[in-house]
């Protein structure tokens, strides 16, 4: 396949439309800046509001139109997944954690507000995360949603996302090997990811085991295609670009792919990840359409 | 009545058994030591085990026995309601809040491991607590298991738990009247246990609309008996009766019934709430036995 090919105007517009569709969304759907607490509010709106390129929630409604998926339910999931997303950034933004003043091109919550507020900014949009889960229908099956509750819960938790971010700070300053830096991104940044493809799928028709396995293999690849993305990004581009700060993985000493394996080894990785990535789905034809082309846009993403 | 009965035998004979059987279900749930990442679990399990009165898992026992609820299920709502409060615990004594030291007798989480990892502890324990709402049967229709869900996000979300303790965080130095007080402990303090009371009520028999709107304000007016105790209890006891650093509300200028009012005015109070959440169990006659005992437990605690 060529490299160099760019996104079709196609897949452009429909990410626009639903980037744009689902900001609105996220206004609505967060509490007001003038209910009490309004502090709390309007921090949580910061946080999550007019920022991002919402790679999840995108990948939630590509998965959501391979499963014929009614918009109104996967607009429930792609919320609670990117909520989950916002509340992991705020934490790790904090100053015992990455101690990063810049966020979205914009001074981080606990620099804009306090510590004190971003630390419930993150705990308030977890909750909320699971309460839209709870409280919108998801599924005609009701214990069909109880399980794509218990499965965010799992990717979020001690043996997903925050389990990844532990492993990450462990490894500050140590020598990990590719199987255990893959291992620490499997869950940093791949279970969510994958809990996004699974999710908007699941608002679906039933899938077979086969096919939920083939997707979840799908998240995986692409999540891992994610984060080498993210570390020749971080190696390579500049801090306006990236609206985050740049260079800070060399300058923390963090291993990334870039530092164990060299910028060309990377490349190369990311994008076996993501013709493994498009393989996987042939099984479903031209139903994985946006699946397909959410997998180039990760790769071929600037920022 | 007598305000100075002590609570009978029997009653301290339930109490002790079910904390002691509760702790031995929370070393089960709780992710093992050994298990990946070790820093992390290990972490959780030294914020969560081996420490407090268990107010708030007691409590749902005892609404479970009124609406004779499987003990199995209560188990599980109860060990949520208690994760999420454990959570709250650990977040609140970092730094960036009450800055404390001492919780339950052992030195605070952030104090015994680092910040970062208490901060992953309290994430994490929040998406377990929602993880065993959804992977465990709390009552034959999953419809009614997912507003259980809704229930306990609402409560610890920021119109919940987290909200309170933001108001509670924009008070400090402030004068608040009795009337914001209140509104502050019926969020922090009051919202985590009225859903300990409902959960375990709701996971048996089907109660009527009256039912859940009595067994609601028992919730609300012990949950303010417990608030005010507390700060009867902060201005009186020792730091080693507390097992928590004692006199911190005055160190830190923060509003309390006893500064506000004085002490003999709390006990009053304290007293009045106390009554009304007897009062309220009425419609249940013997039914309400425990949930009885659990509003004098309250009200005569010593620490």
């Amino acid at each position: 396949m060529n490299r160099y090919k760019s996104l079709s105007i196609d897949f452009q517009i429909w990410a626009r439309s639903h980037q744009s569709s689902f900001e609105e969304l996220l206004k609505n759907i967060l509490p007001q800046s003038g209910v009490a607490p309004q502090r709390l509010h309007s921090a949580m709106r910061y946080s999550v509001l007019d920022g991002g390129k919402r790679v999840r929630p995108l990948l939630a409604f590509a998965a959501g139109e391979l499963a014929r998926a009614d918009i109104t339910r996967v607009n429930i999931v792609a919320t609670a997944v990117e909520l989950i997303h916002a509340y992991s950034l705020v934490h790790d933004d904090m100053p015992c954690m990455d101690n990063d003043v810049l966020r979205r091109g914009k001074p981080t919550c606990h620099v804009e507000y306090d510590e004190a507020t971003a630390l419930l900014v993150g705990d308030s949009l977890q909750s909320l995360a699971f309460q839209l889960l709870a409280e919108n229908k998801l599924s005609d099956d009701a214990g069909h949603q109880l399980d794509m509750i218990r499965l965010l819960a799992t990717a979020s938790g001690s043996r997903g996302m925050a389990g990844g971010q532990a492993i990450d700070l462990a490894s500050v300053g140590s020598q990990l090997s590719l199987p255990e830096l893959e291992f620490m991104h499997i869950h940093k940044t791949g279970a969510l990811i994958r809990a996004a493809v699974l999710l908007g799928a699941r608002c679906g028709g039933v899938l077979t085991g086969s096919e939920l396995a083939a997707l979840d293999h799908y998240g995986k690849c692409i999540g891992l295609a994610f984060q080498v993305m993210d570390d020749i990004l971080d190696s390579e581009a500049d801090t306006i670009t990236l609206g985050k700060t740049a260079g800070k993985d060399a300058e923390q000493d963090k291993p990334t792919y870039v530092t164990l394996r060299g910028l060309q080894a990377a490349r190369k990785m990311a994008a076996e990840f993501h013709d493994e990535a498009l393989d996987t789905l042939k099984i479903f034809g031209e139903s994985a359409l946006r699946l397909n082309e959410m997998a180039d846009f990760i790769l071929f993403r600037k920022y």
